[in-house]
């Protein structure tokens, strides 16, 4: 596929990065349905391990078996597949090729209560697997957040040499903050820019609501007069404090909502400016044509005018 | 031996692994009485190192010398025998190429609270004694998870790029979990997860009970009826859990039991689709005609069609 | 430009480094209005990271653009731009070689109370991008202290065969200092004296009062009658205490004060022969003319004659 | 010499070791009055270490010199000397060749309640210094157990690698443990088994009380009715749980005692298959001469038939 | 100068150390008035480190200078100066060759209240630097005693490998110490044996008291009637423990005294056998003509015959 303006543009905007990660970036950018858009939806499927394969797979068995998502993410054609190590092992040969794929590096479960991640993939097992990226979970405002933006900076470092492009969830929780304050939009919007003062090329992070949380940044927020009344404007904000727009920003798809809850989310985005959506459980839990159907309703919005 | 259909497809699914580990993965099928079946029984002695030499072997005392259990593991026609570093090295010259080896790398023992395991062998020892495989346990759940995951990780990286196979005893505990938690239905799939996640060739958890554990879980587990009523549907579910049957999933003979109780329960694993057995106390704490009258009975059942 | 005698005589200073160092040191002395008169002005951006960027941009919502740093910085003439790797990334390309740069390369956040720092940039970074420093805070007083000094000499170490310089942020903070300890005058001293134990070849201190906080600290103060009543003998104090002048100490602009008040601090600095400012939040806030204006009068205040 | 059936033998244990590894252990078994028997006795000096100088060694001032130890065991035709590093540094050089040197490679002190120790030396030192082996002390039961563990794990690699061989002091300690249990029975029998399976080519232990300490050992100790009445018999069993004999174990002298006293431990130790002892306050605290004839005594006893 | 028999017979103590860190010894000992004594006076300046700037310099201001400390120590014709790498690096150009200096490569500062110190310079400064000997400080019985001590395992293996000389400040503190204890003889005496064993070449401990701090040690002390009477008997005593005068012991010269009380201390070490002293702040902190009459009188009284 020929280079559109807009996914040059965005990319003229990793001015750092060497043409190898560049060329991935491209790849994420220019593959099924949104590709020359610069807008990205892309399948992650890491509940099994973070909330257990029963809870996760059990409303649609076929989706206990790797090859289910790859095969998913194709067939809707999403711009790229993001799982664990072994996850992706067990389809990346079959599947070579066919899907940017993107390897999750550390992960969590349902089996503790420590704000933490174990890293379990490396950026040589990206390499082998024939990945386009590594994927990286921060939890600013938890304990352990330093270690892990240490742990992020070593490996998005081999990344980066190694000409693979990196996504950072950016998902703040800790104990300066309830469950109202992890999606407020001064901690989206934080959580945004922390990660790519990290370096993150492409940065995942929640649906801001209209909460403030920190006193010292609501004040600002309300003498500078920041618009965060609706959906849009607040995505439109978290992209801003992202470098006013220079890294990708993607949104999840939040708790299981009804669909049409979802699309509305979808369209907040889209006409927020945001580059596109990471959606998992939403999908995966329906029956394979009810999927189907719904990422392509996804799709069609990034496809619309703003 | 030839290689056969049902081996075939078992290596198929490892399409990320290289010809070296596949080597390995069929030697560790293709030995034995069950060779070919793609079935396996394993002889695995840590219990001098996890419980006490006396406590151990002391019911059986030919059972103190290494080489015991090398000849033991050979004459019934097992598929490897699997080890720490010390007792693999009084035996590894010995019985040289007679029987595949695991090097169960990491270890307990019974004089400490800790939920932990110190590392004691390297992929390097692996390599020098001749060994198949390491084995390496984890304890999802507990405070020292992540870390011996990402231990794990580094040891799996070293054995993959050496051509070994890498086998994970996931066993759950820790503070969220109470003695029935470790065995409930959900936790042993979710452990058998994990560890595939985490990228083990080989899966060793306890035959689960119909315990649900997790509440998250239990109302999934429930509103989607999953079919947890008997151990064959139970072993069904576990290996399902473990990339709808991608990857091999064994299971331990648990506590001192009855005989006909522990052949029920090999029963049940192979009617459920489970891939093996690995047995230890209950075969090397009886005399040696029984432990090898015990070892026929258990292979022949695994032998059966289903 | 050529060498003017001050900078050759600070550069002497500086007898164990090698050219390499020497050479980014003369390029942080030879650039901008200040060029040859061996005072710097410094604007630092890392209050997205540290305060969050509502908080930090909103105010002047073309400061959420890491170009417009590096456009304000070379505008105003001033001697380098200081930032974290995701900001630095940014830009780097468009303005390479336009004014020096130095890589920020640990960051806090205000998402936690530990009063310690993540490590987020390396020298590997800081060569790739083209920095001519490296920029390091330590918190003495903390208790992460010893640790952060640690990693320092490592990164300096680095830094220092690399040809780079090395510019160290010295805060106070701890256990043992209230809020006014941590700017009390004895303190400042300190700090500004550890950092140059630890091979700082520029520091940054906070600009000092009079209060003294350490019980036998002061009494040595009293004693001996040295002189701390007004901010230039404070200052010259401060330089003294970074081995009678021989490393360059700059200091930071504070809290948000009137621009009268600030104009009065920079002028203290000047007189006590501070080697200049390092000054963000008190720019990039105001609107770009304002910010430019004001810039020209702290560098007209380092250009008068003492 | 030559080879002697009985150490020819014992050489044939370590079935897994290079010839490098084998040469060192046959110098430690041909060396000194009981070269060829297949018995050692060392004598091991870090008590200056453990305890403090004027403690160990105002008895018997001429035992402050390192050179009294390395010529003490020389003259008393003992089979290898055991220090810590600045000990062998300082004779290693006047006594190269004469006897072998064990590098005593971690220490503690009495200066603080930790269980734990400092590793002080590494395969690197024991090389230069012309040493036939490492010596490392893990304290199974105590907190640090499995960090010490890790520890040896490195350093055994190490040294096989290098053809040295690794000599293990196994005693437990910790919260789980009293005084009494630290030298019962079972406890000894575990810890010799530990360091079995942590790949020791030589374990020290103490000499074994009659008491018995974990419960589920306990039991089957009575049940199995394993002989544990004599101190000859507990020797066996203490040798049985080191492989059945397939690794040397040796054992301490113990708290100071009657000279007869000792002697009759030292028959005990013989008599029960024990591979020697290592015996250090109990010789260097008395006069050289009275030393000497301790020391011939022992040896004496060990060239017993049994 | 050629070798005199004293400084030879020091020398052949050094029997497994390398040429390179012999020669780095020889001119320790061959530099300034006590050349070819086998005694050193040696100037450390860390206080501006240890105590702060203003605290350690104010009485004197050119000792605010590095330049001053390293001229004093020339013209007192002592025989190195020791100092962090801060402070060498600003004088290392300027005075190359002139004396020989010691990189004290870790350091405490009093903004806490942890019994630790921070590893701030390296062997490779050391070197770079031009430097004869790397200084380390532990704190035995610290609860950080046995980190440290591995922390100068490392270093000291470097340096050894390197041909530089290792200096150790054994300064015990912690729980089991009360102020007194830090200076009791048995403790001293600790202190300078546990440097030995840890492979120091030269080794400063603090002059003893006659307090006797450790139960078990003090009964011996008594039983054996070790003469701990006076200061030179206290003194033997301390070289006797470190490998009965193997290693150079050099002992501080305490607190701030009175003239004469410290010139009865230096007395004291002369006739106790002690191998010289280090003295900083009972130089620096007078006028220069004060401190050049001072240690004048020092090296007088260690020229003189015992």
């Amino acid at each position: 596929m020929t280079l559109t303006p807009r996914v040059k543009a965005i990319l003229d905007h990793y001015e750092s990065d060497t043409p190898g990660t560049k060329a991935n970036l491209y790849r994420l950018m220019n593959t099924g349905k949104l590709a020359g858009t610069g807008k990205l939806v892309i399948l992650p499927v890491d509940q099994g391990f973070e909330h257990g394969p029963g809870r996760s797979f059990a409303p649609n068995p076929p989706a206990y078996d790797p090859h289910y998502h790859y095969s998913l993410a194709i067939e809707a054609g999403l711009n790229a597949f993001a799982a664990p190590l072994g996850m992706l092992e067990a389809g990346a040969g079959t599947f070579a090729g066919q899907i940017p794929t993107i390897l999750k590096c550390n992960s969590s479960d349902s089996l503790t209560t420590q704000k933490n991640q174990a890293v379990t993939g490396t950026v040589a097992d990206a390499l082998r697997l024939g990945c386009s990226a590594i994927g990286f979970t921060i939890y600013p405002a938890s304990d352990y957040q330093f270690h892990q933006m240490e742990q992020l900076r070593e490996m998005a470092r081999e990344a980066k040499n190694a000409g693979l492009a990196v996504v950072v969830w950016s998902y703040p929780r800790g104990p300066m903050l309830d469950k109202a304050g992890e999606t407020a939009i001064d901690i989206c919007a934080y959580a945004a820019h922390i990660a790519a003062e990290l370096g993150a090329h492409i940065i995942k992070v929640k649906p801001p609501t209209e909460d403030l949380c920190l006193p010292a940044a609501k004040k600002v927020y309300i003498d500078e007069k920041v618009d965060i009344a609706t959906l849009p404007a607040r995505i439109h904000h978290v992209v801003q404090s992202a470098f006013a727009g220079r890294r990708i920003v993607i949104f999840s798809g939040g708790e299981h909502t009804t669909t049409e809850h979802l699309l509305d989310t979808i369209r907040g985005i889209h006409q927020g400016g945001g580059f596109g959506s990471i959606i998992g459980r939403n999908t995966f839990q329906r029956p394979r044509a009810e999927a189907l159907k719904l990422l392509g309703d996804i799709t069609d919005i990034f496809l619309q005018k703003v």
